[in-house]
């Protein structure tokens, strides 16, 4: 036989949100401030504990995980996923405290389909689409592919 | 001109569930069986003929497609995409019966974004994020990369 | 204190379908045209100036971006994402008549989660899943991998 779920619904919860955000649904957010300007696409998921800044556009299709923050002027592109459990023990970890955080800085593009683990990635960076991001970014470049690497620094390396 | 499209919305259809299970709407499953305590998440899609253990997490955006079979406590991430048809005539094959089974064992944790070709992986298994599954996968360990490989082996092993 | 940010939600807008074409809700699609006994999945984003052609399937959770078009009897798998913006100059660019075209000929099957970056590619060619497409393609085959690379020959090559 057949037992009945327990159905929940997607939508807004417990959300902080500056002037002016656009947002697409259906989505699913909850917990998390969006500042300024911001634009959230549909089908996004958005946990709690997650901050996102001014004028970032988060595109369709992607998810933030909880502990993550996102600086101003960022382009989330689609189906860009972001990953702090490691499962270092060879499996979920439920306990909070243990995940990292993802940090990612100002007017940083990440392109479609990448993955995002536990890092930080400093401002004026790109991610290429399709790229799996392992190791923290502190210089200002272009990177992609699996582990992404760096293919080329930007001229506004020394902004 | 424009005609009007056949217009399908997405639900939960013919779906045989243990006891409390929690889905969070929207979803698209139909024909499939999943377990007791299992949780699927929003904008996950699962095909028919499947199978979904217990205690399972299917998170959001993820895609399991017919002829998936899944142990119990496992975890697949967001944005996993599992694939049976491997397109070997250079085209989809219509014919159900050729295409293959894919089958999850006990306490696999997949990865965000990875994807799962027609494999077998056996219990005890961790694929990291962004990776691509290509081979049967029979010994536990910590597996990654496109195509995936061993990274380590893990401690339980020999469980 | 918390803004109400501007709500929005996905649909179908301004689109030209031939005949006979199915569409899962829910779905964003806007400003495109889709041929005749086209199918579009559920959770999928299809944007302006975008052209799709008869019997092509688009499978849930994909992206096609502005300036796509996509030939006859393709299959596009679940979780493909198509990024036409490279982001040359470290960051997305806003100008459209600077964003490349993507072409896809006909009788073109793209694995799950792969992503097609702005490439033409030519009749009767697979795509792997999870492969990343970087350069065009120009002679029919089976290619995979990031970057993807040619695995081999297809027998209707001459066709």
């Amino acid at each position: 036989m057949s037992h009945s779920p327990v159905i929940k619904t997607s939508g807004i919860d417990n959300v902080s949100f500056g002037t002016n955000v656009t947002v697409v649904q259906p989505v699913n957010i909850y917990g998390s401030f969006i500042g300024d300007d911001a634009f959230i696409g549909p089908f996004v998921e958005i946990q709690k504990n997650t901050h996102i800044g001014q004028r970032t556009k988060i595109q369709s299709h992607s998810f933030l995980c909880e502990y993550t923050t996102i600086g101003n002027d960022c382009f989330i592109g689609h189906g860009v996923m972001f990953a702090n459990d490691m499962f270092r023990n060879g499996k979920p970890d439920a306990r909070p405290e243990s995940w990292a955080r993802i940090t990612i800085g100002n007017s940083v593009s990440i392109g479609s389909n990448a993955t995002i683990l536990a890092v930080s990635i400093c401002n004026n960076v790109v991610i290429g689409a399709g790229s799996v991001v392992t190791k923290n970014i502190s210089a200002p470049g272009i990177y992609a592919g699996n582990p992404a690497r760096l293919l080329r620094h930007l001229p506004h390396d020394a902004a």
